[in-house]
């Protein structure tokens, strides 16, 4: 254990330098976050599909528990229980920004350096057009159900359940439950609860109350996540374990053209549509999944109807709800229906990231909303919805209960709009078993795992030998 | 599959080019054996621990279904359900040859280069002189329960159950259930069921009738082994298909400086004592293994008493029998007791390599014997044992039943010994818990295994990416 205990020192002093002038120390979440014979316990695996181009590349590090698929490399790194998903990493001669029409000179690949990632999720469509070939995590440390997706990211501590989509964050401490995409950020603290996001067109900002994130999603006084949330992912975190224990699980029942993963909870009466993804880490009970919608890493579908098209951001849980045709439901949303107090969502809608919808009577959302924030009852909509229309019409500034939006409306929304679809064609939403629309749902089936080990005695206990696959 | 069978192609056309003057086609084997679909369906294994040197090199290779332990290079190879154990690897530094002192410039690896091994052994403790570094198999093809024994082979043919055991082999066909081991042979076809140890200082020589031959391993007009052993085989093959099927086994009750492989199969009261060593690929049932014993691949001990001391070669089988105190039952013997018929094999005895003893009563072999060929029942023993004291003073020729001695009996008998010993502290026989007398029984208890995965689809189906591990 000596050599994997001294690269944790390592790794933590490296962030610690980045975050010096906050006088914060990633050691304390650290010390009470890891616990060293788990990291010689688990194993790690690596997907093999013929349509993902491989090559992982692991140097002098644990990753115990942790899912790679992908251009990965690792080195001086600790990932515990991490899905590190590359699977819309940008090939050789793909042209990223249009401005500078310059192509990939080789396929991208996520590496991560001095860092330690902790039940992180990972996903690949990096935006940094600083670096395309490489997709950067550095002297970074991040804590439980943090999100990275697409953001390159030097210097920074990442508080539980947080997210920081397509963007470039250096030396920077997010706080739980955040949610940034917001261009870059350097040397910032940026509070829990924080939603956050920017572009030179609009800005769309919430924060929640203190009481609100204590309740859902805080920190107690080691560093580790409390609340609410945390306690319903950990009640379920038994429930995947049974599926490390087998090698081969009965076949879930789906059509030709879905991807049910075999490191998903399947439980209950669930049904697949067609062009459906589910992906590691996803839960369903009693889910029904529509054509077209997916459950992505980290999700949990429970009592609940997709009608179809859905996307499910990583970490979004949707329970005793029905999501209206193409809603959208974003990273690490809570939507907590109860069996008497069912929630329904219209078609169309965007439930913005980080939303909370937690309530004791049935709720109805009207379609085409955009929704956000802390919602307990029909009340609260007012102050947490907005028509897309009237969205679509604001130019300037405008404050709806907590949120403050300004900017082009009509931007924002055509901006997520064009990204609902994009992740609707990677997913293979729209398929049909028509070749030239396969996407992960469609590419994902025929993915079978390589399973490494680390040491498990002896002074590198825990650490991983070298290993490279590559076609 | 295309690039699979073209690699098929291309080793059956060098193996060929070797043996050309034999007009031999190595392909007929091949084609009634590989079930293509097979080789996109098995991972295989490489063992991780602290105490073996790691490094696997693959490179445009299918391994299904194999084990690898140790340092291994496979290249351009199909390696189908066999084990490739370098745990006796020599190390950087040793000195293999006393009469030209040279230490080792590296470590020892064992290279495959285009050959095609079918549930075949190979195991290292390598005694070529010549290349000190590289354990080399080159342009074979090896089928069914085959043993590669520290030999270095080149363009060979192995038919099913044979051994090649300490020697050099090149450009030679072997047919089923011979047993060599004779320095070097070039250019040679070796008939079924011949048994050829020889040294300078003396040979031994025994050869099975056709029609025991054909009772007990044959082979059949499609080349593919048939008979008495080969059906035992086969009938138990479906016990180790569980082991396959679950990633954590209840671990075997053993003493502490014990090691039972989680790929052995243990079945019914079966009892290990201290210093026992059960492999990979190891059947018992019923077994009790006294102190210090152990079972080496491809062994099965079943409704059997090993009383201490015991070492049950590659492929040896021991069933209704007591095997006395240090008794060493050779590769592939079969020793085929019956629930009213059992046999009792006194103590210091050596069961010669492929010896078959077939009997339908109780049959009681003495102490301090040699035992070899085809025994049914007592009177059998006149001409396939001799006490270890006559053997000892035979100096010339002697002919026993079919069994030719000559030379020195005593080089022959000492030499045994000598091995016998090697091995059991190899294995770590006589460990008590003394940390200088380890051997695999004590090193290969934290083991882990990494599982590797081939392409699943497209034109590289069956075939593995390439990979390296190393520390």
């Amino acid at each position: 254990m000596e050599k994997l205990k001294l690269l944790n020192e390592r790794i933590v002093s490296r962030v610690n330098a980045n975050l010096r002038e906050f006088d914060f120390d990633t050691g304390r979440f650290i010390s009470n976050a890891i616990e060293y014979d788990k990291l010689s316990r688990f194993y790690c695996f690596y997907g093999i599909t013929s349509h993902h181009p491989i090559d992982f590349y692991f140097k002098h590090a644990s990753m115990a528990g942790s899912y790679f698929l992908g251009k990965c490399a690792v080195n001086q790194s600790i990932i515990y229980k991490s899905d590190i998903r590359g699977d819309e990493l940008k090939r050789k001669g793909d042209i990223m920004d249009q401005d500078n029409p310059l192509p990939l000179v080789e396929d991208e690949t996520i590496v991560v350096n001095s860092s330690l990632l902790y039940k992180t999720l990972v996903h690949s469509n990096s935006h940094n057009i600083e670096t395309p070939e490489e997709f950067t995590i550095r002297n970074t440390v991040s804590s439980h159900y943090a999100n990275i997706h697409g953001s390159t990211i030097e210097g920074c501590f990442l508080g539980p359940f947080s997210t920081i989509d397509l963007m470039n964050l250096h030396s920077c401490i997010v706080g739980e439950f955040s949610y940034l995409q917001a261009g870059e950020f350097f040397h910032k603290k940026i509070d829990p609860g924080v939603i956050h996001i920017e572009t030179k067109d609009f800005r769309f900002q919430y924060r929640y109350r203190k009481e609100e994130i204590d309740k859902y999603i805080g920190v107690n006084e080691s560093s580790q996540p409390r609340g609410l949330i945390q306690q319903f992912v950990r009640g379920k975190e038994p429930e995947f374990e049974r599926l490390f224990k087998v090698v081969d699980l009965p076949p879930i029942q789906a059509p030709e053209s879905s991807a049910v993963n075999r490191y998903a909870v399947i439980k209950g009466d669930t049904r697949i549509g067609e062009n459906v993804l589910i992906s590691q880490g996803a839960y369903l009970e009693d889910a029904h999944m529509g054509d077209g919608s997916n459950a992505q890493e980290n999700t949990y579908i429970i009592h609940s109807h997709l009608i179809g098209m859905n996307i499910t951001a990583h970490g979004g849980k949707i329970i005793n709800s029905e999501i209206g045709q193409k809603t959208f439901v974003g990273f690490n949303s809570f939507l907590f229906g109860k069996q008497n107090a069912k929630l329904t969502v219209g078609k169309g809608c965007i439930v913005m990231p980080h939303t909370i919808i937690d309530i004791e009577c049935p709720l109805q959302i009207p379609e085409n909303h955009i929704i956000w924030g802390y919602i307990t009852c029909e009340e609260d909509l007012e102050n947490n919805t907005i028509s897309i229309e009237k969205l679509n019409a604001i130019d300037g500034k405008q404050t709806i209960g907590k949120m403050i939006f300004s900017g082009q409306g009509k931007i924002f929304i055509n901006g997520f709009k064009n990204r609902i679809e994009q992740i609707l064609v990677a997913n293979g939403a729209y398929c049909d078993h028509d070749e030239d629309c396969r996407g992960h749902a469609q590419d994902d089936q025929q993915i079978s795992f390589n399973t490494l080990q680390p040491y498990r005695s002896g002074k590198d206990e825990g650490l991983y030998p070298f290993i490279r696959i590559r076609p």
